[in-house]
């Protein structure tokens, strides 16, 4: 019932429509994005709409609108002057996912160039800029003239997104953060779309984590997010994969920034941990199939070291020495198995926490994080295990954090006994990749 | 997940209790009401926690314990050293509803002291205060002394409430108002009785209104705000009963605040619509009786003038001049029956809102208001008019007012054929009370 009639539509009416369980008109989608990126829809009432959508949810068409809406918030990029195609990988964040490290110049090593725009880390689970920022010199700020340089002529770049990027995102997101509001999936999709699309990647693989250290805990919700998000890309004229991974278990051997460098190098040398080789050729194919090049295994492309080469040329062009030191923790503590058997689980959520909590992650924006802190795993599951051997190995630069980080591991591991000679193995190594949508 | 640990809770795991249908512990509602005062939530925490226990709901016990939170953020006053018990009467809100102006002076006249503290209109409903301002000389703001000596000399007083009691209640009750979180019992119940309770009143009549000038707009919702309300303040030791009443009809034949003055002036003199006298004498009487009064008939107070004695002392104390002329406006104009008949339907929000757009009432917290503007109803529903007979008169300052009142008035009423002689009449003017707990 304002009496103002200045702006096109009421906020409280916005929120009402929602809150009632009714959808929202593509207008008053239009005008609620628009108008709280311009600072006239305020916080608190952004605030209790995205709480509505939370409770309520949003019908496909809602979704599409509200993702357009947040893409014309800001600038649009194209690559369409690159004399390749493009294509671009999102993972929903898990414990150890240094994916996109090998995953970026593996792809570019084939022929298809990556402009891979991206985050840092908050909560539990880490930043690939924050990763890449443990190599001495790197830098992850480009302007738009140097990304579309390096990748013309190198063919991979990973750096943070311009603020230019769906605006109305990036205001919404670190709103979420602080409301309880972060775990809905039209809010999670559009969120994640509208920056792809407005980055304008033709093609796009998802990589959607389910498990414990995933935001999505079970298949059936995560299932719903990967369709979501396919659909917003596809209806967007991006051609669209998703793949559902498993992430009850950290990927790989190491959760932390400097850390996750090094097991990334060892990847690109060929070799590194089954399931981080696994998942980095699953995502490069469908990034390849994508992009309309079939005919490359991007497994020769590790083996005969032109994945690494790609590597060295990315990081040089951004100022980083591929040659040079990774930092160290200046401190290390080692977790022992209480009793010898076999380790049948390690929960990835208590390893990012504990990560975390060793200083690879931050509590707040803006807060610093430590290169070489976080965790070596020495045992995965399906690993045969001796009492008092090292399962896993943490790092810090402040000892006095140890402490917290052994709480968060409480309870984080179960070791069975050790097959007698004659049975079964007792685990049997899954496939990292649970579904494929697209 | 926030490292910080100054504060005794996190806001998010707060909202993330509610918005997943949990209760809230004491300790949450207890930190959260009062890290809200104090600026620790954030308005925009403080509107997702609000949805979410909006589309949630609370248990008994948590509103009880949110009310207490809120009553123990601010001041809580006393009126144990006063000679004569107290009575204080709420209304939850409606059209033409002047009743607290004869009502107060009235139970003073029988021997109860009545110390209403009392809010201003917003939206289509009006506020006591703004009506009072009408009055020459009149001022709304008292010391906590001026209320104490003239509740002992006087018996009676109308003032606005100080900032000191229930702050908590003020700001969440500004921010529900732009978030759309007003329309949530446990909300508003906690909001109604928190003042109350810090008011210190011995005991409380609610005046719960039901239909469409009202905010509940039937009669199971309004029952259980009812009956949330005589829970909270029964618990709190205050003797407490509702009434339930209607509010599809306005009540009385005016609104707007000069308008209104006149007609409680009517009531006190002893004559007045017969409906604004049952529910001032049916309040009264539960008053009376709830401050252990029963042997003083209200209706002979009205008949030999005492009460309209306790008003013009009442008015003079707070410097009002009680035979002062009222406002009246620049400008009027009569809306007419279309056709003759009965009038069986008279719409309590058309005749609110358009009082209000005349300018009785204001769009924001701070606008003023016409003292004069307003309608004046002359015909009620059981009424016979004729064709081209005034229905109603719209009264403002502004002429340019008239058109949206008029649009508001839009389908506003019902004219069915006049009864034949022989016919049994059609409408049967309704008690205005439906029903009582407590």
């Amino acid at each position: 019932m304002s009496e103002s009639g200045r702006e096109a539509h009421d906020a409280v009416d916005v929120i009402r429509t929602k809150r009632d369980g009714g959808a929202l008109s593509a207008d008053q989608i239009d005008w609620v994005v628009d108008a709280y990126t311009r600072g006239a829809v305020a916080d608190e009432q952004m605030s209790a709409l995205a709480m509505a959508i939370l409770l309520n949810g949003m019908e496909p068409a809602e979704v599409a609108r509200w993702t357009a809406a947040m893409v014309a918030s800001g600038e649009r990029m194209s690559f369409a002057q690159l004399s390749r195609p493009t294509a671009d990988k999102h993972s929903t964040g898990g414990v150890g996912d240094k994916i996109t490290l090998p995953l970026a110049p593996l792809v570019a090593a084939c022929g298809v160039a990556v402009p891979q725009l991206s985050g840092r880390g908050l909560a539990h689970t880490g930043g690939t800029l924050d990763k890449l920022e443990s190599i001495p010199g790197w830098r992850a700020s480009l302007t738009s003239a140097e990304l579309m340089t390096q990748l013309e002529d190198v063919g991979a770049v990973i750096c943070a997104a311009g603020a230019d990027l769906a605006p109305a995102d990036k205001k919404l997101y670190a709103l979420r953060d602080v409301t309880a509001t972060v775990e809905s999936i039209p809010l999670i999709a559009s969120s994640i779309m509208s920056k792809k699309i407005a980055e304008g990647t033709g093609s796009l693989v998802l990589d959607v984590k389910v498990g414990s250290g995933a935001f999505m805990k079970d298949l059936e919700q995560a299932h719903e997010l990967a369709a979501t998000m396919v659909a917003l890309g596809t209806d967007a004229g991006v051609r669209t994969v998703a793949l559902l991974t498993d992430m009850n278990t950290p990927l790989g051997r190491t959760a932390g920034n400097a850390l996750e460098v090094r097991e990334s190098l060892e990847v690109l040398a060929g070799g590194g941990p089954g399931d981080v080789v696994e998942l980095t050729l699953a995502l490069a194919r469908e990034m390849l199939s994508c992009a309309g090049v079939d005919d490359v295994d991007p497994a020769d492309r590790l083996a005969d070291g032109s994945a690494m080469d790609v590597w060295r040329a990315m990081i040089a062009a951004q100022g980083g020495d591929p040659d040079g030191e990774l930092p160290v923790a200046r401190e290390s503590y080692d977790v022992v198995a209480e009793a010898g058997g076999v380790l049948t689980r390690l929960d990835a959520l208590a390893v990012g926490v504990a990560a975390w909590r060793l200083g690879a992650g931050r509590a707040r924006q803006g807060d610093p994080v430590q290169a070489g802190a976080g965790v070596e795993l020495h045992a995965k599951p399906g690993d045969v295990v001796g009492t008092g051997q090292p399962l896993m190995r943490l790092h810090t630069d402040e000892p006095a954090r140890f402490a917290r980080a052994l709480a968060a591991l409480d309870g984080a591991w179960t070791i069975a006994p050790a097959p007698q000679q004659g049975d079964h193995p007792r685990v049997v190594a899954p496939s990292v990749v649970l579904d494929r949508l697209g």
